[in-house]
């Protein structure tokens, strides 16, 4: 038989920073130290709280849970927009997920058909895109500028037929935050037309001044995303979850059992600890600050001093036009001669990430500062 | 704002078997002791072995694994098609999902275009239907023969004008499996049609005759499904694994980059050590053989005489047409009747299940001994 069968819409694009990951890893083969500045996820692990919590709770059978998740997390994490935000919301609008990723399958299947449209900034996460792809949507691509914080407005959004709208504040790769007025007006726009405006609040509990804005702050309408990967550690347990308006928390329960039957039990037992492991987690966050504040000071004196503002998450992202125009080959210069992994811009902006870079400082502060005197020195020599 | 949007292809059907587990559920907080017979997983929890491996684990910071799955785990998974069939696989075709549920979303996606048709035995698993709207394709339930041990035949597909073909052996009502020589000729129609080929095995393991035979000894085209939530008793942890073709590979690992990231990492370290559980393992296995045996003597004795032949699985499915027209409300009876919970048919065949029901005999012996008396009692008196 020839090759077997396949979709067009299972085409999609790789992850061009999991090439990087694999050059690091074969350097790393090779014996030589790098320093991963690539990453896009803490170097440290689930809170101690939720590890206990799990170890003590492995002696029952974890079956399944029911599809919405573990009544008591849905309650807990309705408990953590009061704390974080001062929004009474109600669990039962609370959907337990495996993962951001599973999220957003389910909200993209409700809200849309096959063909429909859906905007997103640029640049931006990039599975997003893949994501829509392979449910047969469209993703709508809106070039966000510089002056904006790299965030769409409204004025970029005018004349788009689209049935959807993702934003994400803090962003990946930038870090940028949306003020409340900013966001307000993005709901608003989307509100007025009938467009789903679907937000990815996965880096909230990650801010460096003032706190980011929940669009659950500006209205019930839109559909929250958010996850106990980054603020909470968690990343490889999938966890997360979802606020979905009131009106379709059936909807959504019937193809949460249907599509993902339930989350992970034992993530979900972690999870409900690590609400509560507010001192560690701020021990982090702590350490993210002070990262960022390396990062702020070497990255400028190494030559990278176009960079979007870091408000919140874990990454700078950088304009590097005045280096190069091909910012893989970059990230490869950079990787062989300074031992450093980035991640060029490429997955986050078909248009103009040629020329960006993404630098995470999610790791220890040693590796931060060392990565950080070896691109000073490398771009020296450079 | 009216009521929110959302896509035709999200209005996906409930699960009935859902509404009787509410109800059990309302009986027992009433305070009534019921015996669940409703129940698609087993009693027991992760081997020993599995929870154990984790405990040791819990200290590394269990980030986010490859995309397609520890690779230890897959090698492991690759040993067991020696073990259990014979037959050699490269693990690098193995890819280790978030139970078999993202398995389905994975090679759906690959696979096919939105609008497609994809046939599938009825009566059969219910949420196949249902996830394949959910990505926009079209289910074609084609009705299966008592005769052929209610799975389908050729004969029963001539002249389908269908992209795929979903088979599972033993199968979900009914336990029944398909010999080798059914299985092939199955496979052998896909293959000349150039239709795709998806060979659900998850309930591989559970056999009390002769074994099950896996796709893979027929043929390296089909896509083949399994799961570490029956045999293995992991329902909540959500891992199971798929093996694609060798020129897909990279396909669904670009998919399965962007749609999960990675299965849980906690749940992949406790696959892989129950993967030697074998004892503990077949020792469920004695179990479920006992609760059989209890079920085929007691169910008869009790009125339910038309069985289909249950060859794997823990499932007996019952034709009631003599007993009822309406397998909903003959559930509701024999809930309130015998405090037994049963499901009705029509989860799974939306022709016939009006006058089907499925006992799982998945539970305790000594729950399935008191809940056959009970249903006993409760026919004689009605």
């Amino acid at each position: 038989m020839s090759a077997s069968r396949g979709s067009r819409r299972g085409d999609v694009d790789p992850f061009i920073v999991m090439d990087v990951m694999e050059r690091a890893r074969a350097a790393e083969t090779a014996g030589r130290r790098i320093i991963h500045m690539e990453v896009g996820q803490p170097g440290t692990g689930a809170p101690a709280g939720a590890r206990a919590a799990l170890a003590r709770a492995l002696d029952q059978p974890l079956g399944y849970t029911v599809a919405l998740g573990l009544p008591e997390l849905r309650a807990g994490i309705a408990a953590l927009y009061r704390r974080w935000y001062g929004v009474e919301l109600d669990p039962a609008r609370v959907v337990v997920t495996t993962g951001s990723s599973s999220a957003f399958i389910l909200a993209f299947t409700a809200l849309f058909e096959a063909g429909d449209r859906v905007a997103l900034g640029e640049p931006g996460y990039p599975s997003y895109r893949q994501i829509l792809r392979a449910l047969s949507l469209v993703p709508v691509g809106v070039p966000s500028r510089d002056e904006n914080r790299l965030q769409p407005v409204p004025e970029d959004l005018a004349g788009l037929e689209v049935e959807g709208l993702i934003v994400a504040s803090p962003g990946n790769p930038t870090g940028t935050m949306l003020t409340r007025e900013a966001l307000a007006a993005l709901v608003g726009w989307a509100e007025a037309r009938g467009v789903a405006f679907v937000s990815d609040e996965i880096y909230h509990g990650l801010h460096y001044g003032d706190r980011a804005v929940s669009a659950l702050e500006i209205s019930q309408n839109p559909w929250v995303i958010n996850s106990f990967s980054k603020y909470f550690s968690m990343t490889g347990w999938r966890v997360g979850w979802m606020v979905v308006p009131e009106d379709q928390i059936r909807r959504v329960e019937r193809l949460a059992q249907n599509l993902f039957i339930c989350p992970p039990h034992a993530s979900q037992i972690a999870a409900l600890a690590a609400l509560d492991c507010i001192d560690e987690l701020e021990a982090n966050r702590a350490t993210y600050a002070e990262n960022r504040r390396l990062m702020l000071e070497g990255l400028p004196k190494a030559g990278f001093t176009k960079i979007a503002p870091p408000d919140g998450a874990f990454y700078v992202y950088a304009d590097v036009s005045d280096l190069t125009t091909d910012s893989l080959a970059f990230a490869g210069e950079i990787l062989d001669g300074a031992g450093v992994a980035v991640t060029p811009g490429i997955d986050f902006d078909p248009l103009r990430g040629a020329r960006t870079l993404r630098f995470s400082y999610a790791r220890a502060t040693a590796d931060i500062a060392e990565g950080l005197e070896r691109l000073a020195a490398f771009m020296a020599r450079r």
